[in-house]
């Protein structure tokens, strides 16, 4: 445990950045706080050095950095851990799992979206991770936000940067899918993978909720454009 | 049908255009073909009026678009369908559904990835509508292509500008997946969905192959870099 207060006080938030276009990745200083430590991986260790956010732990195979940075990083990560790129995990699932290791409330990937599109879905796959070992992992970049649920009923709230709520079945079914208090509502309806029918829905109220009873549900907030465009 | 010529000789192509972000859409006049239709979707549509390049079909609910930019549309397009936005499909869907009953050979989708990710990973269901039809549908931006592959022994040949190749389960299970001339081959190996052990691979002689016995495989070819960044 790298986090020493009791949980219910205080729990632990694990930041990791990871390599992806940094144009995607959103304000970081506005997400620090005092429960909160960062990881970078692989060109995400630049990016947090960068903007003068000192990572706690440093991953990667950091084949893509140039070796001047590499010296960088080494000087002033001592205890970065340099992975060879010839492994069976990619570098955020080694960082993901070494998250998972010190009991987080939640794990947050930044960087994981954009670029090469097998990086995107492998994370969304290390979604998966979290729900085995009961931390969620959300996934954000400044258009989304995403995460994966187990059956239960859950209430969220409206929020006005992320209009948009669609619900994606990972798992070959979803059965029971309610929706109550979006603009399109639904009722124990079963839907499969492949279906693009939970796509696109909104919040009408300001605090909604969707239960559903059995499988693997993805939740996608999103925006139409770009913060900055 | 579209297109008059019979199969065998000339094959319809159908190239359909979303409204992604456009620095993510490659050179489309390096493209064009005889037998290649556009197909525009939404803000997609503007793209190619913007790039002279004539849709055959224009789909969307348009609401991304200024009330200008959708007189322009209906003006250069008289026969461009307007769905409203209140609808069980995405417009891309409603795009896609039409590219099939037109019996093509492939179907390119591109402008479909960045921005909202909902609308991706609702796109990536996609590809198993071309399964279930007997139409390849690739996805296409400048540093990734993907398509999704029933089971069965595929040739594939070493792309330089695409040099990954992943390959991630769709179904639960892809039984005995066979790499043949990779950087790092695989046995006939039973891979989960969830699993990353596919990612990143490379091809290490000029054509190899990779096969199957059951499930359905997305494969990946990417590059680490924006060919403009």
């Amino acid at each position: 445990m790298i986090f020493k207060e009791g949980k219910g006080e205080r729990q632990l938030i694990i930041h990791i950045v990871a390599g992806g276009p940094p144009d995607l990745i959103p304000d970081l200083h506005a997400l620090e706080a005092e429960n909160v430590v960062w990881v970078g991986v692989d060109r995400g260790v630049t990016y947090l050095l960068e903007h003068n956010i000192q990572p706690f732990k440093a991953f990667g195979d950091f084949d893509s950095i140039t070796a001047e940075e590499l010296h960088d990083i080494k000087a002033q990560l001592p205890e970065a851990e340099v992975h060879p790129s010839e492994k069976d995990e990619t570098d955020t699932e080694i960082a993901v799992n070494w998250a998972l290791e010190q009991d987080p409330e939640i794990i947050r990937i930044f960087g994981g979206t954009g670029g090469r599109l097998d990086h995107f879905l492998g994370n969304i796959q290390l979604l998966l991770k979290g729900l085995d070992r009961g931390a969620l992992i959300e996934i954000h970049d400044v258009q989304n936000k995403l995460y994966a649920l187990r059956e239960g009923t859950y209430t969220i709230a409206k929020d006005c940067f992320l209009p948009f709520v669609s619900f994606m079945p990972i798992t070959p079914d979803v059965k029971g899918i309610t929706l109550k208090g979006f603009k399109y509502p639904l009722e124990k309806k079963h839907i499969r993978f492949g279906d693009t029918l939970c796509i696109s829905n909104e919040l009408e109220v300001e605090s909604g909720t969707f239960s559903f009873d059995e499988g693997i549900l993805m939740v996608i907030r999103s925006r139409d454009y770009h913060p900055l465009s």
